[in-house]
């Protein structure tokens, strides 16, 4: 298989695990819901990743689970997938957007797979996960092949099933942090104003495929000026500029599992506001690391964090949340906010997002974490420093 | 701006004939909807590429376009889209798929939306585009809250805007073929049997971002062996090895406009066979070149293509239509289909997607092209030699 350091088995002790949740919430079984960028559902009960198409998986609360693919994806799903071809099955909606037609191609309906995964047992309530992707042409041949079945949103019944890592998730995580602070070594080492930003990524984009990443673990951020005001932004062909702040945000994504890490930085000298908004974000970012840790109320973290901010007097730089879910996808459930309704437990990893939008700048220091007992054990604990921001 | 090489006021003529259209089909508005994979639709009517979140633009019949952008991309789609403030509103149905709460940023409705777009006309009926990656968030928010709309499908009203290209739209596949083709002969320079798949591919990105390209064309082809038969596939962590095909399909994209080039290659001696095959795919590739010009039928095309294939004896190694439409995807309707029922046309852009596939290996030759009155203009000349498939 080669595209993951997940054992196979695993996959199977997901879908166990997954199916005991359906039967306690009585339902007959799901389908989950994977597209080429958000396809964390699907690769995690399968290690398939689509890619022009999109993908699901439909299993039943007892029984072999069925990988569900596109019209051109047979070969690359049996090839790639912890599933035997009698259980990978092709559905004319998770075709590609351009909605070819594939004349020849012998397709299944919702009505074939049911009856494949079921046997005699009777299909009556199906959950979906992954709604939040879940497109209208899946939507709609549920409702035409499987008439007479109730559809019900089933998220909880799954989501948090990818909360707790593995050993083995861990050790991906990890992986995929080593990749990223080669990358980011990289840039600090060989960015120059005057290159666009689209030419510092290619830093990165080259060590973190030559380092055994299999993709950015995220859309990747290098951008000055205005743009570090950003909540979320890309790079454009603007070109790099002393005496700003210039964002990076480099992750690298290995055997499935993302990783990213954000620093501040800069050539020359900055204003001294900015100075000030850098030395305080670094602050901010590891006053968060104290308040993480198994047992720790979610929406109480948040909270602290806000009125801490506040306290410091940088209340109006605060946009939201201060830390988010991570896994397969680099930004994932849970998040960290005032309404989380939650506790931490071991094992779940996050990354600490500490962001600060201003007038015309921000920043973003970031890194990830495992949750422990005690505290929480920090995925990179490069680029930490001042130090690190200043670039010549 | 600096993420594009179209002119503003394009963005606007789109829209205006999209409007035209509308009209004609008597609807009252179109939502169009766009995800980080598939944002084409979103981009094309305002330049905006969400990241993380999806995004929709809400276009009534007469009067300004709203986009619609997720909770933490205001900032980002006010820089970036080419629409004014008062044009862009925060929807909750947008957000990410890990699904935050994001408590205090303030948010619209699609009711809120259908207000400010439509002023006093009434909102009746709501053309859908895009449905082929519109999520369900989506679907049950303007069930909700817009009820008593007529929604229908309607891709027929904007979809074929984006099939004829304008002179500024050519000029950035030209750019992202240049681009495309560095990376391409970079790859053929500095590839070595051992190297992970993944490794060959860290010289294309590499290349991409240094050269003016902000991101890959698609997800990018290096793989070997049995993979090489997959229609559809991705690389792994496994190496290059001698007397095998490996096939590259390498796409840049630049200012939004997307290409590839796609080649088998091979290190030391093919087997008899496969080597026919790469010969007889070159073949089949040029012989396709002569089918595509302006007023040429499309599903002619593609029966011609296939029952020359079987003339030829290869009949069993094809599996789908030879072309398919090229854009800012760069897979993209219309396809070229033998089911496809349309004449090609001036400044349509294609990309000649020949490939084959066997038992234990395949490969695909590929480039795009632009149709002319008699004939059609290759987007790129290089690669096209059997020379250019031996690597050592």
């Amino acid at each position: 298989m080669n595209t993951s350091f997940i054992p196979k088995q695993e996959y199977f002790d997901r879908i166990a695990k997954f199916q005991a949740n359906m039967k306690k919430a009585g339902l007959d079984a799901c389908l989950v819901h994977g597209t080429e960028s958000d396809f964390a559902n699907v690769r995690y009960l399968s290690e398939y990743w689509p890619t022009f198409e999109q993908a699901g998986v439909f299993v039943p609360a007892e029984g072999p689970a069925i990988l569900l693919i596109g019209p051109e994806s047979w070969k690359y799903a049996v090839g790639r997938s912890v599933f035997e071809p009698e259980n990978i099955m092709m559905l004319l909606n998770y075709r590609e957007a351009a909605e070819p037609d594939y004349p020849g191609i012998p397709l299944s309906t919702f009505a074939d797979v049911a009856k494949k995964a079921m046997g005699k047992k009777k299909l009556k309530k199906l959950g979906l996960c992954g709604t939040a992707v879940m497109t209208m042409p899946t939507l709609k041949a549920l409702e035409n092949q499987l008439p007479g079945v109730k559809l019900v949103v089933a998220e909880d019944v799954f989501r948090p099933l990818r909360w707790i890592k593995s050993e083995n998730e861990l050790n991906s995580h990890k992986k995929a942090f080593k990749v990223a602070e080669k990358a980011v070594a990289a840039m600090l080492n060989e960015m120059k104003p005057g290159m666009t930003e689209f030419q510092a990524l290619a830093i990165a984009q080259r060590e973190i495929f030559a380092n055994g990443g299999e993709y950015e673990g995220h859309s990747l951020y290098c951008f000055g000026g205005d743009r570090t005001s950003n909540g979320i932004s890309r790079p454009t062909y603007a070109k790099l500029k002393k005496n700003e702040i210039i964002q990076l945000n480099i992750g690298a994504r290995v055997g499935g599992y993302s990783s990213s890490i954000g620093i501040p930085v800069y050539f020359g000298k900055l204003p001294k506001e900015q100075m000030a908004l850098v030395e305080f974000g670094l602050r901010a970012h590891k006053y968060t690391f104290e308040l993480m840790k198994a047992g720790a109320d979610a929406a109480s973290i948040a909270k602290d964090y806000t009125q801490w901010g506040i306290d410091q007097g940088w209340g109006d730089y605060m946009l939201y949340g201060p830390v988010h879910g991570l896994g397969i996808q680099e930004t994932e459930s849970p998040w960290i906010e005032t309404t989380s309704k939650y506790k931490l437990q071991e094992n779940m990893t996050y990354q600490i997002d500490t962001f600060f939008t201003g007038n015309g700048y921000g920043l973003r220091w970031e890194r990830g974490c495992i949750i422990k007992k005690d505290g929480c054990e920090l995925l990179s604990k490069k680029f930490m420093s001042l130090k690190d921001c200043k670039l010549d």
